[in-house]
């Protein structure tokens, strides 16, 4: 199987469900955020690790498909909070509607995503659900910690990682651990999987923070510099406060985090010079690999053929080397 | 078993339950909204459901539980769209807190009422999370309803009682229906229990609405009124703006119906008197009796001992009298 003939059957699942008809303004936001489009790497993922284990990879659809809903329901909810007023180039839910709408859809999406995982086989329910309900919460802590930090000055680079963790790498790790459960594969092989997306995850989200200060404008789709302008502690952000301790650079890095007025573009131009100067990239870089790494470490560990193992690498390089 | 047996077994099992410990700003909230009371009508519902069958009734405090974190994940959300700065006399979460905060909470309390599911034996989760599932979906459904029914003045007497059954009663009948599948009951029985539910539900958020008029300000423990002064679309001001069409109580309804600027204390006055003059009242308490007794039929077909019926029936009296 090839990635894109799953991203194929995914879109095509995605097209042929609804969530509920009435009243259309609890349903129609579902659709359009579904509609929205993404890389429906989660899904994908699900469906990889089920087939790697011979599984008829069809019939985890629409387990598959609830990972993508959840993970569309906490970006509506998250759009509110961030009050972020573009996704994907197109308004977001409380921006079209209004944040009442937002909330009670973002509700109705994560009870759909609860439906559609009820579509395992019954011996399955309960250990899928008690795993899901997990990595749920834990992406809520994540999400409330990543709030809770835009207002410290003093983030560690281990908090910054354990926010990173909860709030993107469980459910990359959920998704490869459905689709392993699905497939009956022994629990060894799924708390492999489990590792694979979580270091996959972190490895993925310190690229977007990458993406975000060093982005090509045409291909990135967001705001190049966005971090930067938020003050977000990215790890990036941290490693400059970091090393530019006692050097010239942390006056003037100081200045532009302290700033209450300022030029966005100047600010965007003045703080990425700051992390040139103090090579922050090339570390956010190793950083990266070094979970990317332990992720194919954990890959190169499952007992299933290389043949099968090939997908999940490719993919990895992808998100590697992807530029948006 | 008596009722106040049930209570207290649902306040000890309420005092014990933990729903994961940090950040503190994700979890703080949740045993806040749990810890200010209320009538835990839902969870008591589900054991006397479940002792009907002779079930071993405190095997099923967790769902019963469930039932009514989820009710109280409603009642947080809603708080925000309704912006209700008060709730059993104390600070909402989003006024205690903020909107983000009870956003976010609420989000880990539906998750919290899944995870309290799952305590039902392994043979009967798959049903319960799909009938759980509808549920939470209607209630959602219901509460859109309400907020569209705010800016509409053509609702009629069966929307409104189609949104009150969701909003409401579809949990009633739930609760019930829970305890009746925990139990093992066959399925007449589970279908006459949700029946039952669904009628008491619809009953009590009758009387609810007349409370809400014509409840004694010491003991109501809501200010009495709210309902007028908001415009409320309840059965009571449908009926009135039903009756008064071509009385002298027409143009005087809806002076106060347009108004813009008010004194809320002669607001409150002024429309009672209207409803007094219509007999608005009286209807509202025929209309009422009718769903009880219409509850109180469908628990007559029940197969099982009188007895066991009484304190079900005993506590539909209750709801039916009571003065808050």
């Amino acid at each position: 199987m090839s990635l894109q003939s799953y991203l194929e059957a995914i879109n095509l699942e995605i097209s042929k469900t609804t969530y509920g008809e009435s009243p259309e303004e609890l349903y129609e936001p579902i659709r359009y955020i579904m509609d929205l489009g993404g890389k429906r790497m989660r899904p994908a993922l699900t469906l990889m690790s089920a087939n790697m284990f011979l599984y008829n990879w069809q019939k985890a659809l629409k387990a598959a498909l609830a990972v993508e809903v959840f993970h569309n329901f906490t970006l509506m909810h998250d759009d509110i909070m961030d009050q972020a007023p573009i996704r994907r180039g197109q308004p977001t839910v409380h921006e079209k509607w209004n944040p009442n709408v937002a909330i009670l859809s973002g509700d109705v999406m994560l009870v759909s995503a609860y439906e559609l995982l009820l579509t395992v086989e019954d011996r399955h329910i309960k250990r899928v659900i008690k795993r899901f309900n997990k990595t749920a919460a834990e992406v809520c802590e994540g999400q409330q910690l990543d709030m809770n930090f835009a207002s410290r000055d003093d983030v560690s680079e281990e908090e910054y990682l354990e926010m990173i963790k909860l709030k993107t790498s469980v459910l990359l790790g959920f998704a490869l651990e459905l689709g392993a459960i699905i497939a009956d594969a022994d629990d060894e092989s799924i708390q492999l999987l489990y590792e694979v997306g979580l270091n996959l995850g972190i490895g993925f989200q310190l690229k977007d923070d990458i993406l975000d200060v060093y982005g090509d404008p045409e291909k990135f789709g967001k705001q190049v510099g966005g971090d930067i302008i938020e003050n977000k502690k990215t790890w990036l952000m941290l490693e400059a406060i970091k090393k530019s301790k006692g050097t010239p650079s942390e006056k003037e890095l100081n200045k532009w985090l302290t700033a209450t007025t300022f030029d966005a573009k100047k600010k965007v131009k003045a703080v990425t010079e700051i992390y040139d100067k103090l090579e922050v990239r090339p570390d956010a870089e190793t950083k990266m690999n070094e979970f990317f790494d332990k992720g194919l470490e954990a890959l190169k560990k499952l007992k299933v053929s290389e043949d099968k193992k090939q997908i999940l690498k490719q993919f990895a390089d992808y998100l590697m080397e992807r530029e948006s």
